[in-house]
């Protein structure tokens, strides 16, 4: 009999989370789903990837200091994106049958047993023409590789000649939209936490530069890397690095924030404090922010980024990257380790070897 | 016989610069020019107002730290935008005779012996159809008047029932953008440094509110102030009171940062860190940073907003408001009363009593 093990959000994080202690794997109570049958109008599924998102951190906190994501409620699942396989189905369900794979949203657990009510929360996988790897729909071709190509499109507006520079730059909205904004003809300059991933930005992704920020001055690293500036910053982390970006941006410079990786573990009269505003007029800078929510106005790219996407991966010239967590019972390492900017690439929960057993 | 005296940049300010130290009133040296012949091609003329200006602080400075303004030369005049009264020409100049005003820009200086080479900084009033007071060509119907129409009409983009606060709202520019925001059908805000200003606004200029920043918490006062939350923040200050109108500002709100009086007397490493720009994200705000030169963009509302300020201040719809410091001898306190923020409106130094001499 397998077991049934559910990632519980069990007390509020000071700092980065510490597994064991504020995100534990528990084994889930009750009948299993395996042996039960599927609810009048629902369906039994197994998780086969589950997607880890900075956002996750800005919910494991308490009502009162909510942001733009609900909180975790203290005690329960962590919930997040996935993909399923369909184990059993009721027989009024005609749209799927078992063994298809199902994205959804739902808590991180091993088996779901899902309600009719929550049927909705449950989607086919886009078309798939070139048979490409499930686990990419997480990904490139999930809501950060939607980020990424909306992002570019809509907010930087790539220029040619242009220099963008971004931060996070190996992380899964940053190596996404690096690419794209080369295929556009910019100069893509990435800042990244290692020499490794200064080395795949530059050998794997054929990113123009890159530099480690956390190794001598970033100041005079990006000085260097970029000597005739850069006109936009596309930002993933906030704090000090924003600051040293605005500094060395150009006359109509423009930063799209898209995260503060830096800032989330910090309470806010910890968090770093941005004093070089001023340049925003002097400089005649615009800044945005680029919220991750999928509004209408980024799923009206939707249909163009699969079809470009799903393209471009197939060919080669786009490489989506994964750093995986394999197994149930590493994933409040995982999300841990997402935190602390230890993934390559989109952080996924792999479960393959679960479900290809016997 | 008339002295002759100029304000000099005497030595880089700590802080806010101090009247006879940083800034001296000096007696100019050299034969006095109405006892000389105009130079070829030039005149000599008598100051009447001239402008002072918050951007002065910034060119108080060594040329290592300089910003987007050039700093001032140490030991020469402080310059500025000005009226002056044409007192003798040389005979090649046809354009204009002595008794006329001219808007220029030049040393803050009593009397101007003005050479051919300097001539172009000095142009004929705009027509003025309603004789308005001269001294609102340095305001209203000056630079200050264009930042703040272009500022609304290209930055604001006003939307009836829309709300604006205005940070430095009695200033030059703040007290004229709250009354275009207002003639837009917005609602109209103000943050200003005194109870005083609060009843100007709000009794004299039409604005919905205002608040005395230095009086309670001012978080609190503008959450009182605004129930429904700001839609855009117009920031003339920049520092804590920026912090605070992030947080308040709605869902897709708005920033056009024109100023940041706070900061000009702070070393950069005192200077008031935002540690709250992660809400730009989860907001989906924008930024944009305005800065008051008069650029193409700018002057392509020169027309429109002459003709329509001229009117609406001639039918007593528009309300431009001076400071003026009075006597040459009080320039320099004029300049430190305005970085200090007393000055309702635009600060000017007067000196038509000087002029009206017999």
């Amino acid at each position: 009999m397998p077991t049934n093990r559910v990632l519980i959000f069990s007390q509020v994080p000071q700092g980065v989370p510490i597994p064991g202690q504020d995100l534990k794997v528990v084994e889930k109570e009750g009948p299993h789903p395996t042996s039960t049958r599927p609810p009048p109008g629902g369906f039994i599924a197994q998780s086969v990837y589950v997607s880890f998102d900075p956002s996750m951190r800005m919910r494991m906190t308490t009502p009162d200091k909510a942001g733009v994501f609900p909180p975790y409620p203290i005690g329960t699942a962590l919930t997040s994106a996935c993909i399923v396989k369909v184990l059993v189905v009721d027989s009024s369900i005609s749209t799927f049958k078992p063994g298809d794979l199902l994205l959804g949203n739902g808590p991180v657990q091993e088996y779901h047993t899902v309600t009719a009510s929550a049927v909705p929360q449950f989607t086919p996988l886009p078309p798939n023409p070139f048979g490409l790897e499930p686990s990419v729909f997480l990904g490139a071709l999930g809501s950060t590789g939607l980020v990424a190509y909306a992002g570019l499109y809509h907010f930087v507006k790539p220029k040619r000649g242009e220099t963008i520079l971004i931060s996070a730059a190996s992380g899964a909205i940053g190596h996404l939209l690096g690419q794209l904004a080369k295929r556009e003809g910019m100069t893509v300059l990435g800042i990244v936490g290692s020499d490794e991933k200064v080395d795949i930005l530059t050998r794997k992704l054929n990113f123009d530069g890159a530099v480690n920020y956390k190794k001598g001055d970033l100041h005079k690293s990006l000085k260097e890397l970029a000597p005739n500036g850069v006109d936009v910053y596309f930002d993933n982390v906030g704090g000090q690095v924003l600051e040293v970006a605005i500094d060395i941006l150009n006359q109509n410079g423009r930063i799209i924030s898209c995260g503060a990786a830096s800032q989330y573990n910090l309470p806010i009269e910890k968090q770093y404090g941005i004093r070089n505003t001023f340049l925003i007029i002097s400089k005649t800078l615009t800044w945005t922010g680029l919220a991750s929510r999928p509004g209408a106005w980024m799923l009206a790219y939707e249909e163009e980024r699969q079809k470009n996407m799903q393209k471009w991966i197939h060919d080669g010239t786009m490489k989506p990257l994964n750093s995986f967590t394999y197994g149930f019972e590493n994933s409040a390492d995982g999300v841990v380790d997402l935190l602390k900017g230890s993934n390559v690439g989109k952080a996924i929960l792999n479960l393959t070897d679960a479900v290809n057993e016997p």
